[in-house]
């Protein structure tokens, strides 16, 4: 069973200087709802990205949010214990048992999944990622610090709807040299990376080479974007989460973490800052 | 068409004394991306809570950063021009035309929806809310600024994993006298409400009556969830959304943003809050 929180060796980065330490990571894996009907049937409503802890909760709480079964309605909660599902995966698939049929799941606008024999995990995640991806080449960008250290203040100078409503995520696209090649935003923080890559996919522009900012957090979604992109370095404001570690170190991206006056963290790929 | 930012008529409390003034939001609206192949056959692949603007560069990195397209197998790009799809939802709904057979959809492990034969736009959404959904009603609920002022403060003192990692979202239920009954943490923000909703679901625990805190933004999901959980109260660290605020409103809901240090904005049920 996975805990709320990863250990972690990283890089710190302070001016020019590193130090090699122990951190702590946001763990996130995908968790599996099913539902079961009094009848015996069974049905998958959603795979979600989560931070282990509470699960129960989590799967009531989201079938209550999305109209699917009220607190009555619930007779038990439980994690997996079907033979064929890996032991890792147990702790991530939460059967609720329902007292009556199942719900209409074809009215769910979103969260609608489907998943494999074996369960979820994260490991099974980046093994799914394989079958698609391949890891990044090294030596295509090295980035100094000091190149590092200037990237959020011109992505925050570019973003003009931030100014105006501060309710905007901005993911940038940088040169080796620091330029800011384009820039994308958007309530959501998918969406602004999905705008960048598809803006350079449109256009023809390469994205090998260049390192991706983004305004907020690192995650798995934003990893697995930028990796099937071809983008080999992401740079966060913020925290990374521990699968977006795991898929960096496992197709050879760099990631960096809480970029912010003249310092960060490099869960990933140090071989590409220039020290 | 919608633009990226959408002005309002807000509140703004600083200490003790309101004033109304116009302001911007980060614009908020449903996208359904649906592909075509080379034969006609078509199919919704996703639908995104997404900003307008640079629609067709979102759906065209989607596809790609989902393993569905990539740049060269796609022959067009447009906004829906269906008779049956609203004027309001035309440029909500974009289709990728692509140069062969339809994407493999089952192996898509998330963004799996179906949508209502009239198209996505905001205003259907709140539509088929109103289905499952009632108005909360008034009087239940009511807080001073000040106690509005320290609520950041204690959700940020209970939040252990955020302090350890700098990397989890909170969500924090607190009385009319800012007592925190709850708190839970997810790198999701939609996890975190979800569970706290869960505990009160399997706890019975009573939701009326209560304000919910959030560490970050204030997104149509988030009030959806309060909404269905029948808490009358949302308070943001951050920026609501242009759909989150046309929630509020139109179901009675109180929605606090930019709530810290002594002040806070108000876009929705003021009569809540006891000046």
């Amino acid at each position: 069973m996975t805990t709320p929180t990863t250990r972690a060796h990283i890089t710190e980065i302070s001016g020019n200087r590193a130090r090699d330490r122990r951190d702590y990571l946001a763990t996130e894996e995908p968790m599996e709802i099913r539902v079961t009907a009094q009848g015996g049937e069974r049905r998958t409503v959603a795979i979600t990205m989560r931070t282990p802890g509470h699960d129960f909760e989590l799967a009531a709480g989201f079938l209550h949010g999305e109209g699917l079964a009220r607190p009555g309605e619930i007779k038990a909660i439980g994690y997996c214990t079907d033979e064929d599902v890996t032991p890792e995966a147990r702790y991530n698939t939460v059967t609720v048992a329902l007292d009556g049929p199942l719900p209409d799941l074809p009215a769910l606008d979103r969260h609608f999944v489907t998943s494999s024999a074996c369960g979820v995990c994260g490991s099974a995640s980046l093994d799914a990622l394989r079958d698609r991806c391949r890891p990044l080449p090294q030596g295509e960008l090295s980035i100094t610090p000091e190149i590092l250290y200037g990237m959020p203040y011109r992505l925050r100078e570019a973003q003009g709807g931030f100014g105006k409503t501060g309710g905007l995520h901005a993911a940038g696209l940088f040169t080796a040299d620091g330029a800011l090649v384009a820039l994308r935003e958007d309530v959501g923080r998918h969406n602004a990376v999905d705008k960048l890559v598809g803006w350079a996919s449109l256009t023809g522009k390469p994205l090998a080479g260049h390192a991706l900012m983004v305004s907020g957090r690192a995650s798995y979604e934003i990893m697995q974007k930028a990796l099937a992109a071809g983008i080999p370095m992401v740079c966060a404001v913020s925290a990374p989460s521990s699968l977006a570690v795991d898929l960096a170190r496992e197709f050879g991206m760099t990631l960096v973490g809480f970029l912010r006056e003249e310092r960060c963290n490099v869960y990933s790929g140090r071989e590409r800052i220039a020290l």
